[in-house]
């Protein structure tokens, strides 16, 4: 019989806090690099297509001694059942004996993490002083990117938000993000930053410094000729064959940097353009955790388009599932049960 | 939040009975025959070579509404630390809006629902009035290979147990067998069964009418000149590439069924055979669910030899996990937590 810590989504809620998510994630970028990480193969199956699917991610994290997976599940018509789309679970594993340790909602781990990613592929990459910050897609993840982006860029003065399906989107985000922001993701209220929901993603796109998009698009929603020199992008939505979202000149010529080299050559951003010869793999100038560990370079210099194409691995849910239940710990949240 | 359902070890122990797990293994075997289940692709790693790995097998049973997976643990060391060699978790998902159903310990589970297997495998392909079995290998899975078998053929009158390894593993477990079949495995108590441990693996084969394997044997343990007509195998050990049981010159002539087609030719009992040119892919009659749904004959005449090699699938795991739960509810065992 082994002893199995529960976690629900209102636990992790409260648990999680955006910064020590950043840390957590950021290490698990590093031991990747360094080889002290393995990510197994994903399996996807699509019960009715376009409408519900799930998809199984697993690994081993070395470096913490433990191996898991998420499964997710989308169940695009489940609004009408009052449950969520999305739904996660995540199984946590130890691997000195390969017994469970936990199991705990992933729902709320998966957008945190996903913030956090969007935010570090800025820190390593954006010029520091940013100021402008444009979030494409006002879904579900997107306060999490606006929340981890704040706490990473002090002298951030505004954050745009559009919504390349619905205008109302964005102008509801903007109306709550501040509320979102303090109540729920626990991020100090600093009233000198400006919210905006934007209509023309042409002139947004011109004035920002960091550009991160969360969109689930198939067709390029910003184009080149609009980026100015020195923007960062951090693109989030590719995670599947086909999804692309920003022009592939766009990576002409930009240092490239991605979570998973395979991954991303498969699902991420950076597919199309290697598949219509716009970059080369050899082009990719490696993989964020090799900046965080020091063994390459992150941007050059000011005038750089820089790209983090980051598609998810199962190695930032299992990280975040043990910070949570490690501060669930201290904190004397959480179930146990016998399994 | 959602409401999830834990059952441990111990609880399965006592809630599963062989008659109704034969029943369910059947009734997803028939329904794979049918089409109305998908099996996912298999996870394996293996952390150390020879001492610790797990694999994840997941799938869809669209009859009972359900999808999931079971995470095996294999960590050989284990002993030393009072742990199990063999961990299982089973998680189990409502395949109408993906929530979480349930999740329970999987050990007790793969030794049941693998019994059940090796015994239906003789039920469709053996002879029926089959009197004497031989069980070759005498680990954890032997007995209940041997509670299955007794409870579908009531005509047994000798059950020899073998193990390459180690007499003394057979010798053991004939000792104990009738306690565990009884007191453990909730089979009626028959004392006009012989158990008999054996050393003469040829001579013990020529007499064999059911002969089942459960070994992790590399080399044929039982040759083929050995074999007497109309004899049945129930091959359950072969569940990876290089695994083999039985003489491959056993197979040639034989009428072959299988657990899952393309998975026993990749890792199970034909894999060898077919790789040596000793059997063809279009000699293997089927999937055993074909005879159960009554799309194809099993056994077609009292001289025949027949082979069922079974490698096992995340399907047997679900239906027997969902028996598992079925019957707790009836019971009023098992915990509940919000996940």
């Amino acid at each position: 019989m082994f002893e199995l810590k529960v976690l629900c989504k209102e636990e992790t809620e409260k648990i999680l806090k955006i910064n020590t998510v950043i840390r957590s994630v950021e290490e698990v970028y590093r031991q990747k690099a360094l080889g002290e990480t393995e990510v197994f193969p994903l399996i996807f199956h699509e019960f009715t297509p376009g409408v519900a699917d799930m998809d199984i991610k697993s690994g081993w994290l070395k470096g913490s001694g433990l191996f898991g997976l998420k499964l997710v599940s989308w169940y695009g018509e489940n609004a009408k059942k009052q449950l969520p789309a999305l739904i996660g679970t995540i199984l946590l594993f130890d691997d000195k004996t390969g017994a469970p340790i936990g199991i705990l909602d992933g729902a709320y781990i998966t957008g945190i993490r996903t913030g956090a990613a969007g935010a570090l592929g800025a820190k390593y990459l954006a010029r520091p002083d940013s100021e402008r910050l444009l979030i494409v897609g006002a879904g579900h993840v997107a306060a999490f990117q606006v929340a981890a982006t704040l706490t990473l860029f002090p002298n951030i003065k505004e954050v745009m938000i559009y919504d390349a399906m619905d205008y109302k989107s964005a102008e509801e985000f903007v109306q709550n993000i501040q509320s979102v922001l303090v109540n729920n993701l626990h991020v100090p209220f600093n009233e000198s930053i400006e919210f905006v929901a934007v209509k023309d993603i042409k002139g947004a796109t011109g004035k920002s410094d960091i550009i991160i998009t969360v969109t689930p698009a198939r067709e390029p929603i910003i184009m080149a000729e609009w980026v100015k020199p020195g923007t960062h992008f951090s693109c989030i939505g590719a995670d599947m064959s086909g999804k692309e979202e920003i022009d592939p000149e766009i990576l002409r010529g930009a240092r490239i940097f991605v979570d998973d080299m395979e991954q991303c050559i498969h699902v991420g951003e950076i597919e199309i353009p290697i598949k219509k010869n716009i970059i080369k793999k050899e082009d990719i100038a490696g993989e964020i955790g090799e900046i965080i560990a020091g063994v390459t370079k992150g941007r050059e210099n000011d005038e750089q388009i820089t790209v983090f194409d980051a598609t998810g691995t199962a190695l930032l849910d299992l990280i975040t599932a043990k910070l949570a239940f490690d501060e669930a710990e201290k904190m004397n949240l959480g179930t146990s049960v016998n399994l």
